[in-house]
């Protein structure tokens, strides 16, 4: 391993900057560095125009510090030249910044722990190796999730963007049903896969995504569409129908087994579909688990699905693995 | 793989029929399809006495729609005549009824979550077989967890069944101790092993067994009784005690380590004993784990005893798998 | 196997109260009995100081049980004589006493649950095997969790000695700050190792440490001040960090990364300060998952981290494992 070990790059070359767009590509799947670029450009305009310009620069401070640590801690250069040092430490800027007060303390956390993401990372997929999977954007999901519960008593991280901790129950299903109304939560969906609320950041990752790969647009956008009916037709919460929140994991598990890990065909058309069908209650699922604690799932329920989706080792025309 | 694959019988065939009895059978290990009609007659009695009569179509619907996945996804043949497929199917279709309110959309998850359990199921045996451990009835427990906790924030599936969340505390531990209460509450303790709260039931679950195996029988007599001694001794909940909700999962506990994985002599019997007993202790565990949420445990602690009692690997004169 | 299967001891030997009082240095990833006797001397010590001498005797209790299980159960011989069948029973012999009633049941559930985590021990090392890890304490903080959520729904087993289950949320970061108030919460800190509030213990068990080997002391003690700074950084509950809660799980990750699992150097102690940090918010995160329960963490956070930090297998001169 030594011998192929990556050396640090300047870090203010072209190349470096390169690997940190694909390193936020790679949060959907993708190694292109174009992809990337839209990825942050709708994660720029999403967060200025939702009022929390620190999302977007803790996304930028995250992928840096995450695929620095890759190179740190001198692991196989291919890895960190695809962009996968990034896409777990990219998600912890987006999200420490979406639910805690905007101080230095916080910032301390999002230098730690997306670097630590990258650790994380190659942990888990050492576990999960002999299963044929990798471990996603769980390293992110498992990370923030300590650092979000942690807030809850730690008065130096506010909670501001934390909801109350509750018992489950009283919701109300009511949303806006218009037909415009659909397509904004459709695309809100989308945006949300990076934790932001806009429907124009939606429609920036996919042309991303088009960018790269046009399955993978269709897949997302699949994806979103149908997690909304799903979510509709058994009346989820509908705050969180209208905020995309029952979507944006349905989303990467439909790039997943849509066209990154099993060949596109009409059976595995299929069986994403019922992967995407399954997302929704994992998701709602896991929302009521941790509805006394107050914390959100992130994209745990997509990694959970798609794990599920992926362990029976199908003769899918089952494709090589490409994250992790 | 391929070549052994399954092709799908003729559905209305008598051996297709006999494959879904030896799946019902399976819940207690019995690979015997008069064990199987056994069990489906105490289901069907007690769901019609018990006024829920959905919980035992919902049984017939959950094991034809496992089994048929397992065809359908061309897995090996000898698995689904042996009635592998079926076992979590079955208790999907008895849980989702009892849980939740008798509406369509109820009964479209139990079509798609009851087949969902077949690929989890080799999903899981997957992952656990380089510890010579099969999944046991966790596929089961894990997909109604999913759509329980979702059930909670859908109002399309009405969470009547379920009991209101709470924190953990108050609760009493009254209840009628005669003698013929307490054989009443021995026998419900083993119905309760598809969720069915009656004593005839369970005496019709045990003769199912005697005719598979004597010790099948026996073992499921002696765990319901020592779980509840336990029960009775540590003082717990009196409602769940006369609803035998702490001696089901001993039941299972019992069976699988008493007769099914190892064989029967004094020293594998101090063993089950060892293990009914951290059973119980598991089952008030989970009890209080879930409380806030309101989720029943399902046979979890049975899974996560028998895991912890198989895993160190005893000179137990240990048998080979039959399940999974 | 069975050829160098343990042969039962004479119990009252003095090998074999050597082997109990290397298995309470085992805590501490100590092979050597003077290290368990100093141990030892701080339990009896602060137990009774602090009012409650059933820890004490809990304690000798649970690491004679767990040690004679693992000559009952025959496994390898020298394992037993390294004290690794005794490490996880002392600590449930410390845990219930200090949580729940001194009554009967109670001492019952020591002698059954400390003689499981043996076995447990033995089922989890076989499962983490693959991955050059081991077990760690969690077959002590998996087991005890299962008896004290247990006790929540068992009168039998009065849980005096556990917070009311709440939802996170309001608590005061108010401690006082002197000097001298910080050298005792940093000492205190060291004897919650073995849940002992008490500064001599601490002292006692750094003691202990140093006999064994003087890098085990040096980093315990810098593993609970770091601990403590970081928890006064965040602004942590202040009773819990005044009462050494946030620096005991800290202490085992500073011994077991920086000189346990890792040659002792410059690298390894950058590496180890990042595991002490981790493991404050692990610690933090978890005191929040179990808050609606009202159950401690017990030394869960330590296993977390130092699994997260030993699973990337880093080319940081790794040292042969140890426990286990």
């Amino acid at each position: 391993m030594e011998t192929q070990a990556a050396t640090l790059p300047r870090v203010f070359s072209f190349g470096f900057w390169k690997i940190l767009c694909k390193g936020t590509g790679q949060v959907m799947f993708q190694d292109n560095a174009w992809t990337g670029l839209f990825f942050l450009a709708g994660i720029f305009y999403g967060s200025y125009v939702t009022g929390n310009p620190a999302v977007a620069w803790g996304a930028l401070a995250g992928v840096f510090m995450s695929t620095i640590t890759g190179y740190l801690l001198r692991y196989p250069a291919e890895k960190g030249t695809a962009g996968l040092w990034g896409f777990n430490g990219v998600l912890v800027g987006c999200a420490l910044p979406t639910f805690l007060g905007n101080v230095p303390l916080m910032w301390l956390a999002i230098v730690i722990f997306s670097s630590m993401t990258t650790w994380v990372m190659v942990g888990l997929n050492h576990l999960l190796a002999p299963y044929k999977v990798s471990s996603f954007t769980f390293p992110f999901v498992l990370t923030t999730w300590f650092v979000l519960m942690a807030a809850r008593i730690m008065h130096g991280l506010p909670d501001s963007g934390l909801g109350a901790p509750e018992l489950p129950g009283n919701f109300s299903s009511a949303f806006d049903t218009g037909f415009k109304d659909l397509v904004i939560y459709w695309l809100t969906g989308i945006g949300q896969v990076f934790l932001i609320k806009s429907w124009v950041t939606g429609l920036l990752f996919l042309i991303g995504l088009a960018i790269s790969n046009y399955w993978a647009a269709i897949w997302a956008a699949i994806g979103s569409a149908l997690a909304l009916a799903v979510a509709i037709l058994y009346q989820c919460n509908g705050g969180d129908i209208a905020s995309g929140l029952f979507s944006f994991s349905p989303v990467l598990t439909a790039i997943a087994l849509g066209m990154t890990f099993y060949q596109v065909n009409w059976r595995t058309a299929i069986w994403t579909l019922l992967g995407i069908f399954a997302t929704v209650f994992i998701q709602a699922g896991m929302d009521t688990f941790f509805s006394p604690l107050g914390i959100p799932t992130l994209t745990g329920p997509f990694c959970v699905a798609t794990w599920l989706f992926l362990w029976p080792h199908l003769n899918l025309d089952k494709k090589i693995l490409q994250q992790g």
